[in-house]
């Protein structure tokens, strides 16, 4: 089903309403949740809204936080969320990190007591929009990694997206779990009763995970074994314990738990381009970077060599001129979500 | 062979010196050449000297460069590097980007017109020594690896290195190749006329290559796929584009080229860990989520769970004990560049 994006938002603006938040902080949640969707993150964007509204409704999410800067200096802030919304918590620290670079070239925000904000990329693009490049960190809202050579679930599968803007073409953004697949995937592969792909999750024993019914005794691989794990630590580290945020064993699973305050914590930083010389110029290099790579010869049945975040750039305009696509359970499911908190019509 | 570092250290001084590097640069270059091996990153030590100095002496590396800042920030800085050693290069700018850090919370320097500058870890550990977090991004010196589903060699194995400052145990510090093995791997068992094993490399036609005599025609394979193709990208639009340095197609194979310019990038962040709160209870902090991950549970087989930059950690503090391992070809080697060079003994 496709729906226009402006009645989505319209419609998730009106059960975050129903359910406390102010209309401006409504609004602003439900079109990061949408553009989610329009960009094809699907598992991040709409799809959450269920899972949202009953943290809300059990006490799991502040619907109406005071977002406070804690710790403040020329090029870093600290934020306390008071456990709202992850959107509204990183759509202000992003707001942020681009006030301060654009003031001393380099911004970086951390938060803590936030939520579960989408996709990475989303935050890591709005420093694009002002001319500059975007970073993201988070720790993810589950544990469903072990360390390298370990068999306990410590880890997360620790998002990181960097944004560059380009003049002629659309940023390049990479938007990576640092595990071989996100925990969606695997659940996706359950629901369906599929085997997993070798290569994506490990038993106690170490041993390839592949039976759906096991899911929940096995651990996902990070990318890259000891690499990803590495790399899934430092974000944790600098994502959450610095901004004394949950990290490891005090991370709560937002899947299973609605009521405990998660303590999520996620960074942005933005990087002003014009610090390191003139921005379009810059920008053109980046153009010519990537058209080399994009044009340079791909591997026999490969159509092309892509460049990152391209894919979700073209669907982004698909689906802003077409639509945006949502599964048929899924429009059950939200205008069930609708009736249920008895928010006035239209459905979609 | 064990040598000790301080000898190590004054043999190479000795060496550069006579190459026409100032007395300081010297030593600075020799220190931290050594503190390469020191930590176990021999194809980043001393193992490079020869190199150098061949650089030098044909006119690839200018010995007495003026380092100049060329963009300047509250908290961002561009270095023009002259040409002049990486290490030289890298370690001002990890000097500007702590003080930078000191002022705003954060600072980020990058560098053009640099070279090579040995392992990632040692300019990300830079900032740890004042209760810093460090980072330090790179443009490798030479392309060995094609972009995800392409078969032209248009990207090098782009490093990234993090440290996070411990209070009562080494640093966290995560030191990676983009690629799944450095290029180094790769001549080992080439010299040793090794197989390769499976998923180091690919041939044109996207098969495993793992012939040795055939290194020359494939790629190596990013790690984790079009992740770590991803990654490799966005460090190289960081640290190479973004200063004004070759990335793509203008890199210069420093192995095969000793004369023209590399226009080597790279940059290294520093982020104050105060400016986030107490120094010391985020430190402690680390400890503890360290301390979780490393006692947990292992594998059947693996004997614990490590930290990154532990090994590195213990290999220092071994090879500042018991003298740093130099492998015998290698003293040969060094010795022969001294007495090429009419080096005074000592020799080693």
């Amino acid at each position: 089903v496709r729906v226009e994006a402006s009645q989505l938002v319209r419609f998730v603006t009106a059960v975050l309403t129903a359910c406390d938040l102010g209309p401006d902080d409504a609004a602003r949640a439900a079109e990061l949740m949408v553009a989610a969707d329009a960009r094809g993150a699907e598992n991040h964007g709409v799809f959450r809204l269920a899972q949202y509204v009953r943290r809300i409704q059990e006490g799991g999410i502040n619907p109406n936080p005071s977002i406070r800067v804690v710790e403040d200096h020329p090029s870093t802030a600290l934020l306390d969320g008071d456990n709202g919304m992850g959107h509204l918590v990183m759509s202000r620290a992003a707001e942020i990190a681009i006030e301060k670079a654009r003031a001393t070239g380099l911004g970086w925000v951390g938060a803590r007591r936030s939520n579960h904000a989408g996709p990475a990329a989303l935050y890591a693009l709005m420093p694009c929009a002002h001319d500059m490049i975007g970073m993201y960190l988070a720790v993810g809202s589950a544990n469903h990694m072990a360390p390298w050579g370990g068999t306990e679930r410590l880890l997360s599968t620790n998002p990181i997206s960097i944004a560059v803007p380009a003049l002629s073409r659309p940023p390049v953004v990479l938007d990576i779990a640092t595990s071989v697949v996100a925990f969606g995937q695997v659940k996706s592969h359950v629901l369906r009763g599929e085997q997993l792909p070798h290569g994506w999750m490990i038993d106690q024993l170490g041993r390839p995970l592949q039976d759906p019914a096991d899911v929940h005794e096995g651990s996902l691989l990070p990318v890259g074994g000891h690499k990803g794990y590495g790399l899934a630590l430092l974000i944790g580290l600098l994502a959450g314990t610095l901004n004394g945020a949950a990290f490891g064993t005090d991370v709560i699973d937002f899947n299973a738990d609605f009521r405990s305050e998660t303590n999520t914590g996620h960074s942005v930083v933005a990087l002003d381009v014009a610090s390191f010389g003139d921005a379009s110029s810059f920008m053109a290099r980046v153009d010519a970077v990537c058209s080399v790579i994009q044009h340079s010869a791909p591997l026999p049945g490969a159509e092309s060599v892509r460049i990152p975040g391209d894919r979700s750039a073209t669907r982004m305009s698909e689906s802003y001129r077409h639509g945006i696509a949502v599964r048929p359970e899924l429009v059950v499911e939200l205008n069930g979500i609708a009736d249920q908190l008895n928010v006035p019509a239209p459905r979609i």
